[in-house]
């Protein structure tokens, strides 16, 4: 018997202060607005990061035809290493050393897709009462992972009439003795902007003075546009040191397939072998990703570039189609992107005074227009909703319309 | 400038506590034993829990066939909802169905690999400095999964002279008001132990009388020998709320494939909304497993009963065998295991003087004779090993004998 050690007279199951924290903000704002379409309109739907739901994005065959010949194989069916298989690692070890300084396999550590590598990434840096820096607009799974572990996180500013380069000096003032990590997302979700050497260099010099390490999220590494070029935070830093998260979802247009990296720069050793250990160690929580899917990267990540470059081109398209529309529709604001899905759109309250923030603004845009947009307020941020460049044609054409017929309604001059 | 608050002269980065507490007792373990073979014998591997390392065990054709239609399909590349898409969430619910009370899609949280849904299980129900009751002997995960998020384990025995058969006074008198779970592994690894009805609702009274919820991991569930039957913990209550956690990668024959599930059973409204909501949400760090696996499920999960039979007999003639061949060599106690992919056996210290724990015997065992078992201090557990029943019959035949000029050797009468 256990009396007096626990009431055992009634059920009393709660869930855990862990699972609460888990705040999921795009989810928590998307279940409250209110946004009932026009029944009069068909929904055009410009929120979703996800490249593959309206068909016109699709993984090179080459990518389908690795996970069949590793089914085929017949070996590809037991456990892994943890942080994945060698040959799995050595792929990703040749594919992302094209980018950046030569890694080897050992340097790489395999996750359930690009989340669950920021989740060690993190997770391997700090602990519960530190906190790491994180951009605003940002990403927000950065968020939702810190504080499921009662790791704090501080939000540093990107300035959109520079391209969406971070506020140095903000970032800089966020320091404290408990930051862990500076996180980097570049390319950017959700603003398409792709950082040059010099602004990239720039945010090392903040890391390497305050001695703080880099988190980068280089999930849309070469997903540029043709005039622009890709630098990895670890290109241009010999002494920073860098875990830089990826995984081949976007590039490789397969998001559901689940496969994700971190990978260690550290070649002035200061990570040391604590870091890795912990990766190791972290990784053996859930045992790593499919084993399906880490026999087929080497044929997955050998892709023709033919085939990236198609889908670039056509996300550039799509990315200037909706900025050139949207730049003469009055009270709009784009700013162009140059990399990645997205693209961010200010709008105007001293002209749109209808719309007291970007949620009365992106809900009445689905009442009257039926087009979906995610407001800023999913990113930390204000004024603004995000655009993706992954819808087709005929659907980006026919809501720059519909933005136009809306802002024109309800501007005041 | 950040002077004052940071120390900004040198680099001190340390991986996280988070990471340093994220301990996996069979690998720190066996990294630290003395395991260097007899070089005149070949190495027989009798430690693994992966079906597949031998070649003997295969994925039955339809489940290789079911992940090529996924991508033949083309459908099943995109995010899914992070607890699983509704097709496969309503393949396992009918899959559970028939081991016991019936279910839908909505009570399934789909997780990448059984390893996830105890991670989920474990983390909705409990907040570090809580504690969950676990076996002893036990699979290991379950600790290495708490201690990483400052949750406390304890232990309560389960019987080798009863079956293993869980004590069950020494169970409920570990319980206390922190007490958030009891884990319970049915079949079990280490024991290929597999509970009697009248037992499991023996342990069902422990947890409806002190009113604490049950975590059933049930991966080896079906995994029963032939006079045996599987009974599962929500079949025999309809009271205590139970999380019962499963996977397809032992009984199909696919580990690497990560594919796992929690199931809610909480007829009485005990868990209410609140354990979904945060298992949704906790589904939401890492967004579920692998789609083209999710696509499949219904089809691997309808594979002829014939081809389970054919696993089970396998795994029953090795136990036979192992158990008739060890039980009469001098100083040896085999368990007899009744399912699952695993058996226990004991050593008479008395009469093998010379080792002084499980660590010494296993170690010079490998020395002497090339086989390597684990010790049972991997499971935390005194005086066994563990033998796996995945081995292929010549070579478990060899052991066999090995093992027998070993103990045959060391015996002192
Ligand atoms: C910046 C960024 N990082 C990480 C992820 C997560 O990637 P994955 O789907 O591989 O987990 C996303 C997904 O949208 C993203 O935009
Ligand atoms: C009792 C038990 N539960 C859970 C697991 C983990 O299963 P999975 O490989 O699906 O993560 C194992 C693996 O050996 C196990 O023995």
């Amino acid at each position: 018997g256990t009396v007096g050690h626990r009431n055992t007279t009634k059920w009393d199951v709660r869930s855990s202060q862990t699972a609460n924290n888990t705040f999921n903000p795009i989810r928590a704002l998307v279940d409250e607005m209110d946004i009932r379409p026009n029944p009069e309109k068909k929904v055009i739907t410009l929120s979703l990061g996800d490249p593959t739901v309206f068909g016109n994005f699709q993984p090179a065959e080459q990518v389908l035809q690795s996970v069949v010949d590793a089914i085929k194989n017949g070996k590809n069916n037991g456990y892994s290493p943890s942080f994945g298989h060698a040959t799995a690692r050595d792929a990703v070890a040749a594919y992302v050393s094209v980018q950046g300084p030569e890694v080897n396999g050992g340097d790489v550590y395999l996750a359930s897709g690009c989340s669950d590598a920021i989740n060690m990434a993190i997770s391997v840096l700090a602990d519960p009462e530190d906190n790491i820096l994180i951009p605003r607009p940002g990403f927000s799974l950065y968020e939702t992972l810190s504080l499921s572990q009662g790791i704090h996180v501080k939000h540093y500013d990107c300035l959109p009439e520079k391209s969406w380069e971070v506020d140095l000096e903000h970032l800089e003032s966020l320091i404290d003795r408990k930051t862990k990590a500076i996180v980097v997302v570049n390319p950017s979700n959700p603003c398409g902007s792709n950082f040059n050497a010099e602004h990239i260099r720039a945010i090392l010099e903040v890391a390497e003075n305050n001695k703080v390490p880099i988190l980068a999220d280089e999930i849309y590494a070469d997903l540029v546009f043709h005039d622009k070029s890709f630098h990895s935070f670890s290109s241009l830093s010999s002494s920073v040191p860098i875990l830089s998260c990826g995984g081949i979802g976007k590039k490789f247009l397969v998001p559901g397939w689940r496969m994700g990296w971190v990978v260690v720069h550290d070649r002035n050793e200061i990570f040391g072998s604590e870091i890795r250990t912990g990766l190791v160690k972290l990784s053996q929580r859930i045992l790593g990703p499919c084993t399906l899917i880490q026999a087929a990267l080497p044929g997955i990540l050998s892709t023709p570039e033919a085939c990236h470059q198609e889908t670039i081109a056509k996300l550039e398209k799509n990315a200037d189609l909706l900025y050139e529309k949207l730049r003469i529709i009055p009270g709009l604001k784009p700013i162009k992107p140059e990399a990645a899905m997205y693209m961010m759109v200010g709008f105007d309250r001293n002209h749109l005074p209808e719309f007291k923030d970007e949620v009365a603004f992106t809900e009445r845009l689905m009442c009257e227009q039926s087009v979906f947009c995610l407001p800023s307020k999913c990113f930390k941020y204000s004024n603004y909703f995000r655009i993706v460049l992954t819808v087709p044609e005929d659907q980006t054409e026919e809501a720059c319309k519909r933005l136009e017929e809306f802002c024109l309604k309800h501007y005041k001059p």
